[in-house]
């Protein structure tokens, strides 16, 4: 099972305008110390504040969605997008959440018109207990990251930025289950060169790589509610095993760090997730070869801005 | 005294890349109550977080600067944003403030290298005081909107504008002492509908287009850190009375709203003065013509997201 490039162009076509095209904006490398600037993919900006509404419309779009409406599990981005998607397209959205989400991220996914379910103490549960109700009511099921609609959907980020910046040669892309990433390498296949970022508390990519298979892995660390997938998606795996090179690793430091530049030089604010692949520019983590036209995803934005302490450690 | 399409287009060449090229993003009106989209500008991006780089880059690039450097008052984003630019070009700056700045935001300037100068309880006095100390120095004055190099700085977001979005029919501008809509209105003419909004609380174009001149106003409300000058400026005048049809004013509960809107649409934070611009198209003081293409400048990002409270008033 994989997702090819014209998986991803067929996905392009089947959201056309349902999913926002997300602007661009260069961070000069000298304003951070880089002897590279940054072109950044606001995708923070995208519907429900994260690239993952793509992979959900491109699922509510590729099937007929049964009267029961689709169903995902997630407290977090992946339930928001879903519920916004469904509620877009005018379809009923059950999502699965476990009883722990805080109140505040079980509002929003309430608030984008889908029936919120609490159960169990953990995701696994919650998770458990949609695949259980799914089956039960024939709803469609959308994966956080490993079927192939979604992984398509998420790679249409790619394709766009392709056209808005098509001279880029490498592009840093953070990874959580893996499903963004495998759908931006099926995409750029070795057209450039797609490196994978991942906190040092969650790095399911690099531990696939390192075992040859995806395998668990303990997660934790300020980014765990976006990055924070136990294990690579299958999709994942296959794909990047073949068009991702590089996998680097980042300390919470590090994303912190991002989040604070972002802020400071672009008055942008992106989530931990969002900042991670800058990070690993930003912190030495991945150095570019010379020369090189580099771009990264900012890629979730969904933080609470009065949670935002602004620590002045940069040079603005 | 006025200034003219082609001064905005040799400012434009004159600053070239020191201004960043800040993104546009489509706000959908059907997400909003709007029969229309909302093409945002979103200069909050820009270097120092509002667009007054551009007028302060343009001035310092236009005369040779002394060796004392270059002077201006001001607190808020005209001082950061003189800061800034005098730092990027390698000039001295001297900033004067009301000692009843917060420390922040004098903090603020003297972290893009300027020496800040507290001088007395208000504004005026601060300005006073540096004009007094600009005349003994020598330093180049560097005012907040009434000064040709300024007025045709600002009017390169403009420029931009145009070319990012060569199809719109209105834009919508904020108006404080008038520097940002004479620029624009300088660069559109008559080629498109330039609006002017404005606070209530600080409606110094209102005024000035009733009066048949430029005219003291109280100023109040939320925005008037930004938009909060007593009177609308010369160049301002005579531009806007050419090529601005239409002024309309905003209560700071539309400009609340429209900074929640800004954020839970887009994930876009916009101070109050930022947020100005398109609160007039959310509560209708403005009403575009049927069929209109239009868009709004989102003109500074300055505010510390921790003060941010997140009332999900609208229905995200
Ligand atoms: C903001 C953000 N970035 C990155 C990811 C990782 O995506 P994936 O699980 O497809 O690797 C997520 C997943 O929720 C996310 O929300
Ligand atoms: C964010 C913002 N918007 C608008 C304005 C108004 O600009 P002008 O005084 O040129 O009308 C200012 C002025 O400081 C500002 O900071």
């Amino acid at each position: 099972m994989s997702v090819t490039r014209a998986d991803v162009q067929a996905a392009a076509a089947r959201i056309g305008p349902l999913a926002r095209r997300t602007p661009v904006v260069v961070l000069d490398g000298d304003r951070v110390g880089l002897p590279h600037d940054v072109a950044l993919k606001l995708e923070g900006m995208q519907h429900s504040g994260s690239f993952k509404v793509r992979g959900a419309f491109n699922t509510l779009l590729s099937a007929a969605v049964p009267p029961a409406g689709v169903i995902a599990a997630s407290g977090g981005n992946h339930g928001a997008a879903v519920a916004y998607a469904a509620s877009a397209i005018g379809v009923r959205a059950e999502i699965f959440v476990p009883a722990t989400a805080p109140a505040a991220k079980q509002e929003r996914i309430r608030r984008y018109g889908a029936q919120v379910t609490a159960v169990g103490a953990t995701y696994a549960e919650a998770f458990a207990a949609s695949v259980e109700q799914g089956n039960r009511t024939g709803a469609l099921r959308v994966h956080a990251y490993d079927q192939p609609e979604v992984v398509a959907g998420q790679g249409t980020v790619a394709a766009e930025l392709a056209q808005q910046c098509p001279d880029l040669d490498t592009v840093l892309v953070a990874v959580g289950g893996g499903g963004l990433i495998a759908g931006c390498a099926a995409w750029y296949t070795d057209s450039l060169a797609v490196v994978a970022v991942e906190p040092e508390a969650a790095p399911t990519l690099h531990a696939a790589r390192r075992a040859g298979e995806p395998v668990d892995v303990e997660v934790g660390g300020i980014a765990a509610d976006a990055l924070g997938a136990r294990r690579l998606g299958t999709i994942a795996h296959e794909v990047t095993s073949r068009y991702v090179d590089e996998s680097v690793l980042v300390p919470d430091d590090a994303i912190r760090h991002a989040q604070r530049v972002l802020w400071e030089e672009l008055r942008v604010l992106a989530e931990p997730g969002g900042a991670t692949a800058l990070a690993a520019l930003l912190c030495g983590a991945y150095v570019a070869p010379r020369g090189s036209t580099v771009g990264a995803l900012v890629c979730g934005a969904n933080l609470d801005p009065a949670s935002w302490s602004v620590l002045p450690e940069t040079g603005v």
